[in-house]
């Protein structure tokens, strides 16, 4: 297909593809003449993935580009890619603050968590994984705000994330070929997060008002 | 307790308990002389809370201040100022874009859910919420996007979010006083936000890990 098309069946203007390509967000097209190139399917795909990223998960153009390379990690197996692309994701939490002893317990209390679950992971050292970081950086703001919480509080979190997880799984494998998966693996951990976020304050709103509205 | 004291105690910087002090987000002390005066446990309580909104929940001080508001609210009866002061959470999800008809499906999709899952709130139009608005925005981002979702895509996360928002109740009820429990609703759905994030994206890579990973 031709850029107008590319544009108008991804939704993203012309100008703004243009600019992914430059940005290297998105792979050329395959040249036709001096000044006319063709896209495919799989151009359609990644736009649709950058335009997830960008516009929805409000990631940086440099941010993205990270994410995109481990996407494209050809060294991984095929599947290894998906857990991998996702356990790379970045954290946009506040800058860690420097070690302290919150943090070391929140490391601990973290690992525990981890244990019980019974997560091993089996990529990479879990200290590289932005995901971990995150989750060791919450407890550690909750230890220092005064409000710190206990491996019996945080079972029920770990639990519903692990259910989660395996659905997310679910949804990726409906995509066919491999690089599909890793694509719609990160897209739909970004996409789903708000989801997640905004249904768990419209349940807590709801339980407050099971238990202590009045009735009618 | 004086000044120096509320500081060590919270782990506030003097400096920082002032300026909130002067952007009212926290209440003056009692006057004991012209250049002095005193905090209590309230002092303390909301100190930690304000915290958790501006330092973890990386909240901008107005904002900080509409949920206070909210929180200190006394024309709603004491215990539904725990929904009411989650429910009005602000969403810091891009700007809602212009009504489109991805909008509308999403608000469709949205309600549909809602009522499967049995939610009513009781407490205000949902569209008054910035949790429901949140919601709806990322169902209307996903499709957008390219990555539309389906009621039975939905219906776990809705389930997750159910028994999350039972467990974050119970935690709340903890706290013995009412404007103690309404701070902790709002500093404990802010605060678990991360960790619920970080947590669903390590369940994913363990997930991928043990349906594609190699064996060892």
């Amino acid at each position: 297909m031709r850029m107008a098309e590319l544009s108008e069946r991804s939704g993203v203007p012309t100008a703004t593809v243009k600019y992914y390509l430059r940005e290297g967000l998105l792979r050329p097209g395959r040249r036709i003449s001096a000044t006319r190139a063709v896209y495919d399917e799989e151009h359609l795909r990644r736009l649709r993935l950058v335009r997830a990223l960008i516009q929805v998960g409000r990631m940086p153009v440099a941010t993205a580009r990270e994410v995109l390379v481990a996407v494209d990690d050809e060294k991984l197996d095929h599947h290894s890619r998906i857990g991998a692309a996702v356990w790379a994701l970045p954290d946009d939490s506040p800058a860690a603050p420097p070690e302290d002893s919150a943090r070391e317990a929140a490391a601990r209390l973290a690992d525990e968590l981890l244990a019980r679950l019974g997560w091993t992971f089996g990529l990479a050292s879990r200290d590289d994984s932005p995901a971990y970081r995150m989750l060791v950086g919450a407890l550690a703001g909750m230890e220092r705000s005064g409000y710190p919480c206990t491996l019996a509080d945080l079972l029920p979190y770990g639990r519903a994330a692990g259910e989660l997880g395996a659905v997310d799984l679910d949804m990726v494998e409906r995509y066919e070929t491999g690089s599909g998966q890793v694509e719609a693996a990160v897209a739909l951990t970004v996409l789903y997060e708000p989801v997640l976020l905004g249904l768990r304050r419209l349940a807590e709103a709801e339980e407050s008002n099971r238990r202590f509205g009045k009735a009618g």
